[in-house]
């Protein structure tokens, strides 16, 4: 048998004392320095986690037992893995990282799992959720810079579910070509948009797989507060992707996924009789007014280089750069 | 609808800082104390990890992917996550961790995917392997005491991969009726226990699935190096599972799976004429000899309740009770 020739330097003894070292060094060959840095800090904290509980073998085996069921629970339509992320917390703090923002521009959240690239361009004023059983709400928001700017142009994508809490892609019959909920729109000149919709309700994430036995362990409930999703695109600004809450929400406190933060929390307010003839609604409709900033790309760059920064320096790590706002190990 | 009623106490607002909070607060309600302390560590070790990597929004997608890869590759004889825990050092922690040693008894090292439960009940001295291209060995054992007192009718459990580096379950035609490379056996009243078998020879662990390539991506090899496995039972002494390695092996210093401890290394001797006489082997066959160590219950589980508290101590941590060897939070 023809044997790969070994270019690794050799494990010292292993014990539980120096396997974290031994996996450090076995990995010190990988040639892409990003990837190895993940790779140390990954192991790094399994094996801490390990450390710190006393992990017995049990405990063990119930955890490779719990990711292979989150695993066979993927589907085309289906990722239970992110549902996992989200529900720990994760996919909220890498948004954050990923995007950080300036307190004087609007804070994003989680994607979720239900955006699609089936809606439709519409015009201002559309009216995008067609379920006759949800209350009438209009909405009434401008798109500005951080210095007050107004951004025309802005491709706004805005989705919420029906009246029921469910959006379109998870009715059966649900084909893809009638997305009901779902807008794309474009910002004018002042920066303005508006369109008509339904009062958001709470719903509840798919609980029907591994994740949802976790929370039901952990004495969770799986609802998500009302709100409506949007996301902003324009070339030279930072990608948004955001959702308002509604204050009062029974679980504004308690979302399942960590979404709510108090700057998109909203009150909503009635519709006078002025608008009503203005945007064509009836009178007393509910009302949904919201002031958006977008961060330039430069920046978001700008911040990202200073959060890896800070983070390093309070790691007390000295050997590293920070290469399009990535910390890498300085070989140099 | 019906709404659940919340009983948690309000989350904070919820900033790249307070997320982890947050999550712990979110799950404080659990009401089982080991498992609410096992996932406070995981959630703090997962946002840490993050924050140090400042994890970007693709890498997080990309390890999304990876997870469910691996969960897709698992079947029923074929778990990706076992290799996944292996390749990462974490079997052979969590292995030291729930089997602690005292310095005089036999290392543990990892059991590996491919122990079975078709090995056939042998008397000392059966020939475990078939193979005719295998380099006869002769082994000659026995399993003591830390204090050096034979142990008798202890069920020893043996496996082995052929001349080839395959196991018997890895052959397409394999049935489960006629195990090879494998035996069970008893050790006599003088703690004695021999057979003969061949010589074992390296072999690459599974690396066609999502771990194969994450070996790659990090320039390590997927060799293990050549090694027998043993598995020891008896009541009142902890479970030892195994192996010896041969020394000079090319892979002793580079196991895939991190296996090898300077104290399961042996080398090869020389069987006798004597030897060959006694034991109905051919003179110049190879020779292993070993002798193995077990720890009581009793022992192993003072240790473990020893290592528990010293790490409850090194992490700070005051309010915590050792109940069977496992850190819970102390609520009296």
């Amino acid at each position: 048998m023809a044997h790969e020739k070994v270019n690794i330097p050799p494990l010292k003894d292993l014990t539980i004392d120096n396997i974290t070292d031994n996996v450090h060094l076995i990995n010190s060959q990988c040639e892409e320095p990003r990837f190895k840095y993940v790779m140390e800090r990954l192991v790094s904290h399994l094996h801490d986690f390990a450390r710190e509980t006393r992990l017995s073998t049990p405990e063990w085996l119930a955890g490779i037992e719990f990711l292979t069921a989150v695993g066979k629970k993927c589907t085309d339509v289906r990722q239970e893995f992110i549902l996992l992320s989200d529900t720990l917390g994760l996919s909220l703090l890498v948004d954050s990282i990923d995007h950080p923002k300036p307190s004087s521009s609007t804070e994003g959240t989680v994607l979720g799992p239900y955006h699609t690239h089936d809606a439709q361009d519409h015009t201002l004023g559309h009216k995008i959720s067609g379920d006759p059983d949800g209350e009438p709400l209009l909405c009434l928001c401008t798109v500005k810079t951080t210095t007050g700017e107004p951004i025309s142009d802005v491709k706004i994508d805005i989705w919420e579910t029906d009246s029921k809490g469910s959006y379109d892609v998870q009715y059966e019959d649900y084909s893809g070509e009638k997305p009901d909920g779902r807008a794309v729109m474009r910002s004018d000149k002042d920066g303005v948009f508006w369109f008509k919709a339904i009062v958001p309700v709470p719903y509840r994430i798919p609980n029907d797989g591994p994740v949802g036995k976790m929370l039901d362990k952990l004495g969770r409930h799986s609802w998500r507060p009302s709100h409506m999703h949007y996301m902003f695109e324009k070339p030279g600004f930072d990608h948004l992707i955001t959702a308002l809450y509604l204050r009062g929400d029974p679980y504004e406190t308690s979302d399942a996924v960590f979404g709510v933060k108090e700057s998109l929390i909203v009150d909503l307010g009635t519709v006078t009789p002025e608008q009503a003839k203005k945007y064509d609604i009836p009178e007393g409709s509910k009302l949904l007014t919201y002031d958006f900033v977008l961060v330039t790309d430069e920046e978001t760059k700008e911040l990202r280089n200073q959060k890896a920064a800070e983070a390093m320096k309070s790691l007390g790590r000295d050997n590293m750069k920070i290469l399009d706002g990535l910390p890498v190990p300085d070989v140099d």
